[in-house]
């Protein structure tokens, strides 16, 4: 122990300042720089962290054990991950699930031809979830799988709304169906529609003399993004919006119901309560950071995923300490 | 794909049994056959497993994958552990949380010395919590785990009721206090005493003409075991412990609840909840098996716990079919 890895932020947003106090709380890490598109933009409070630009990776080469891609799935990382793989041992958050094999293809060629290791989708859902999915499938074979999200924010539907005509701003809430975990939580294994799962709930913000019942009507009949969920619109002033609905706050359940074969029900409960959602999901980024460094040194080459990782990497703690404290 | 592990099960209790029904459940595993001190006693309703004493697994040394260790902690597997670490890889249920680090030196050095690989501790706790415990540890730094326990039976707390002057019969629940869970899930990190976090109830069958009054004095005062709760005794008939107090129902929480510099507060929690105590924690074992047959295939050796084992090994699922189906 007493090794401290250096490592580098990609993009400076929430989810990069996230990171960065995440690894100011790690005792064995330190950030060294922070790339970014606009690195004149960057004003930090921290010494000793260089600013700079994407096009500066090449020159940081040989002095990062690891850099945290923090920009979105949407766009930034189809494009940044191979990139940055190239240079250095990689970690971050691509969240589109229906993409990941794409995605893992592209940075398993590209860390593999460099001889870096990259771990994609780390953070909750995909991350911890995923964890939970494949342990619960595995021990209970025999059983019903289950995620709700929410209460929180989805981003995609709040900008979905934003694009309707009229409207100023809005966000969107998930919001799970407690009767419908409960359900699943009592053992009934139940078949649930997307209707019976989640709720969405939207506050938005109209332009002045907007028709507000079409903006209504236009959101609720949206299809893939409302038309199966039951969906509340609340208009509300941008007063109100400011004040209420700037908050990160997100979490969800990821619950296996199982029968073993004497008959037996099981059930496997899992849920987080995140007050801020790239706070935590930082977190989780920088533990995986620690454990993919390791992979590296260890002679690891490739992308991987939570599901690869041996769980004792993410730990400070050494082998000895985690028997006796944790085990 | 399409390989079958041949495992044996050592023990035929009811962890055994309920590791027999895991492995039937598993496509890819195949039963060929118990080890048990007392082979005429075990009647199996099952053709091509043989039925075999202790002493035969040397013969059997180049016929298995691994075996199950289904003994108990307090007295079997400190014994059979090493033992069948010369001749297997093996996976264990061991469960004396203080005395972990000195059998998992003893299992090092037999299956470091033999060239196999020995998972100990695999259950839910040890076992799935201590995963939880590290991993909340490692993504939340700052803050507070809690584990509890129940509603279910202590097998030590029962028998030391049992072994009390008068007591022909004795079951003892743990019940976790609802409060207390709630005060973590809210995010209170409350520091709770023993007293806070548990309560006991026993049910006893009395011998006739004992002193119920004497024994339940005796069992309130009991050191280490009862002292320091809050202890309910029922005395109740023969006829009623047989029919309500058979089950062997049990669950836990494991929670942790931190904070992120940016202030920003966050709980996980971790629940299980089983219909059967051991039928759950042989599933675990018997998915376990599964991982350790890989990692030994990949040329690891020596003793390791849940904490080393990349959770995707314990999957029947390939790599590809994990990442689109469960990441």
């Amino acid at each position: 122990m007493g090794k401290v890895y250096k490592v580098g932020i990609v993009g400076y947003g929430n989810l990069g300042k996230g990171a960065q106090k995440a690894i100011n709380a790690a005792s064995d890490m330190s950030l060294e720089c922070i790339f970014t598109r606009r690195p004149n933009d960057v004003k930090l409070n921290a010494n000793n962290v260089q600013v700079l630009p994407v096009s500066a990776a090449a020159d940081m080469k040989e002095k990062l054990d690891a850099v945290l891609l923090c920009g979105g799935s949407a766009t930034d990382l189809c494009e940044q991950g191979p990139y940055f793989a190239q240079y250095f041992n990689t970690v971050d958050t691509f969240d589109t699930h229906a993409k990941i094999p794409e995605y893992f293809a592209s940075m398993q060629a590209a860390a593999k031809a460099a001889g870096h290791m990259s771990l994609i989708s780390i953070g909750w859902d995909p991350g911890l979830f995923s964890l939970q999915r494949l342990m619960g499938e595995a021990i209970l074979p025999s059983g019903d799988s289950y995620t709700f999200w929410g209460p929180g924010v989805s981003q995609g539907h709040s900008d979905a709304v934003r694009r309707i005509d009229g409207v100023a701003n809005a966000k969107q809430y998930t919001m799970p169906i407690e009767k419908a975990i409960a359900s699943v939580k009592n053992g009934e294994n139940p078949v649930l529609s997307q209707r019976q799962r989640h709720t969405r709930v939207c506050y938005v913000v109209a332009k002045e003399g907007a028709d507000k019942d079409k903006i209504e009507a236009e959101i609720k009949t949206m299809p893939n993004y409302f038309a199966d969920y039951d969906t509340t619109v609340h208009f509300i002033s941008k007063e109100e919006f400011a004040e209420k609905h700037s908050g990160m706050a997100h979490g969800g359940f990821a619950l296996r119901s199982g029968t073993t074969s004497d008959g037996a029900k099981h059930i496997i409960s899992y849920e987080v309560n995140l007050g801020s959602n790239p706070s935590f999901t930082s977190s989780v980024l920088t533990a995986y950071a620690r454990a993919c460094i390791r992979m590296a040194e260890s002679g690891a080459t490739g992308a991987g995923s939570i599901l690869d990782v041996p769980p004792c990497l993410i730990s400070e703690m050494s082998a000895e300490e985690q028997r006796q404290k944790l085990l």
